[in-house]
């Protein structure tokens, strides 16, 4: 093989596993588009310098019979990638091998709304784990970030969302950059959690919207396999869709906004209005399971208008799955099911099934975290928009050299 | 220079032509990331063997001053592309060759509903203009096709959509791929002119949501520079976004979708409903004219609509721009302001300059023709979703790569 075919094939050898933690090596071939016979060649020749390692067979997932194929995967000691995920409540942060495993993970509460307070908390909680675990960060590659509210990107100084009562300072870029002196990637963590839906899919990155019902409403878009960051970085606002024009004013300054309709606070106080008092979150779980005819009748409601925003973006958008997010999707699994029925009303015109209406489970509290570092593997492919021009031209000769 | 780096780059530069038509060195040097010096000593030798010629100069669109510099483009003859869009009453067609020249153009009426007939004219049409202007369709490369409604592509057997009227029958791609025994390329004509609007940019390729407020009301999403197919091929329904839930009932079964409020014949009823007679299009622009407080009462309530659905939908993309099309936006400018007045509340949340609403003029009745020449000339680096897996690995890699 010559010189320097061997060399791309590497490099996308390596971008695959990169993108894509371990793999087999018929997954490999597929992915990279290359034989059997010539992909054994390059692994062989990356095994042996050490780039790549076997790290088990995929005994536990195949679905064929014959016998195990060997996974590979980046030597895990060729790199550290941490993720962290600022909450309203706590910051989270999880600690992923190359080969995408995590090696460490942990939580640290807050309460203070003050953005030292926390930059402070998540790198004690580090170092924390980096002493628990016995980490070296000289691997460290890169760190991502996901932050709660609209995140416009560094260049505008943080977040320039005034209203938002979690407004990201700028310093929380460099604060990480200073510290471990490597790349940073800042995003709003629920569109990182989009991202870490989307990425955890078994076929690879799903077309989807996300929904996260919590304190706040936000959400994210996956669409043709990338996270959309929009052209100032605002994508993936469901929160503050107009829900019902003349309803009550949102703390955006907006009226009738999703979130004052879907937020958690915004269902509790609705039932209370209704006479069920119900303080948090374990109140409504108990309430949904003494199946509470006025709590129903409002988690129907809710459901109501969110599917029809979510029917609204589903029918502009057209993506395979719609995602629900947040405890509250949990707890009460009638509002998923009443949004999933008034988005299959609203996507009556298109005749083919609707997209699937799913809670996200799987990732539970880490999503955020988890998407940071997703963002870290997928780098530019996942994440359109982001990308620099020359990125984008590259692109297009080689889709068009096909 | 290595012979491999060497085609590499020759690729890199014929795919920047055939995306971009005529190019000075600079603007190719800076699209494909070549220094100068590499751009003209691969230019000079693909101009030695005629793969490219100079077209003319950049002195009438250049804003610098100094010397004029020559333009490039891939060898006129080497191709022709032909473009058709059926739309509601006529057929258009557009021949161009590689360098994305128009070189002929013309329309048929029909007032018949049945496929056989409308793609008899079509083809007529396209034997009229061979004659007429002397073409050789020995170098015709590919056929793109717009169709109006939703179009779910030829998997499917053309559109299944059975309540649009003008459902795509299976055989139109088979008809134009036997004819000319060329790839054939069959898409929504309205999502085809919103490709056509977004590659029109002088900056190229924009994200934008476009919406046409015609017999129906269509509409297309370019996100991160490339047309948005969706999951199903669905994309870009905004005619059929509930607007008001209580609404008239909607050909496809719903009520108060976006067109029985949008749609011309939907604002000409609306107007005859409270007491003024307009028949058409030319009456409405002459209530205009006479400023007809009634009619400009009823324009600024269905822009007021128009704004709420393209608000939700500009929340959750964050386009650049949001192109209102159609005749109607041309007769009715208070509608599109309306409409842009309203996106402008919707978006309050964000602070930012909110997209820009602008009007489709350029393109005019040819929108449908030309986007199916945008996407046969870009092909799928702007056709997101209609990628094949190993295109989306490949473009992953080189990323990464980076």
């Amino acid at each position: 093989m010559h010189a320097m075919v061997r060399r791309t094939h590497e490099e996308r050898v390596l971008a695959a596993l990169r993108a894509g933690g371990a793999l087999s090596r018929s997954e490999l071939a597929r992915r990279v588009g290359l034989s059997r016979t010539t992909l054994s060649e390059i692994a062989a020749s990356l095994l042996r310098r050490g780039a790549v390692v076997v790290v088990d067979t995929d005994a536990a997932t195949r679905s064929g019979s014959g016998r195990p194929a060997e996974r590979l995967a980046l030597d895990p000691a060729a790199g550290q990638f941490l993720g962290v995920d600022f909450g309203h409540r706590r910051v989270h942060v999880a600690v992923a091998d190359a080969s995408h495993e995590i090696i460490a993970s942990g939580a640290a509460p807050y309460d203070d709304e003050s953005w030292t307070t926390r930059i402070g908390l998540a790198l004690g909680l580090v170092d924390r784990l980096v002493a628990r675990e016995g980490l070296h960060f000289g691997a460290l590659q890169a760190v991502g970030i996901g932050v709660p509210g609209p995140y416009a990107g560094d260049s505008s100084g943080g977040s320039p969302v005034a209203w938002h009562r979690h407004a990201t300072p700028g310093g929380l870029h460099d604060a990480f950059a200073d510290r471990f002196g490597t790349p940073v990637f800042v995003d709003n963590n629920t569109r990182l959690a989009a991202l870490a839906e989307a990425v955890s899919r078994p076929d690879g990155p799903t077309d989807l919207i996300y929904v996260r019902l919590s304190d706040g409403v936000g959400g994210g878009l996956v669409v043709a396999g990338s996270l959309v960051r929009g052209a100032r970085g605002f994508s993936g606002e469901l929160g503050h869709v107009t829900a019902d024009p003349g309803g009550v004013t949102c703390r955006c300054g907006k009226r009738g906004c999703l979130e004052t309709i879907a937020s958690v606070p915004a269902i509790l106080a609705t039932c209370r209005d209704r006479g069920v008092e119900l303080t948090d979150l374990r109140d409504l779980a108990v309430a949904v399971d003494r199946a509470d005819p006025v709590v129903e009748a409002v988690l129907r409601e809710v459901g109501t208008t969110l599917g029809r925003v979510l029917g609204a973006a589903a029918m502009v958008l057209d993506p395979v799955d719609v995602v629900v997010g947040g405890e509250v999707a949990h707890v009460a699994p009638v509002l998923v099911e009443q949004a999933a029925a008034t988005l299959r009303y609203e996507l009556h015109s298109v005749p083919t099934d609707t997209p699937r209406v799913v809670r996200a489970s799987r990732l539970g509290d880490h999503g955020g975290a988890l998407g940071a570092l997703a963002a870290l593997f997928h780098e530019s492919p996942l994440l359109a928009g982001y990308a620099a021009p020359e990125a984008v031209a590259g692109h297009q000769s080689r889709r068009s050299a096909r």
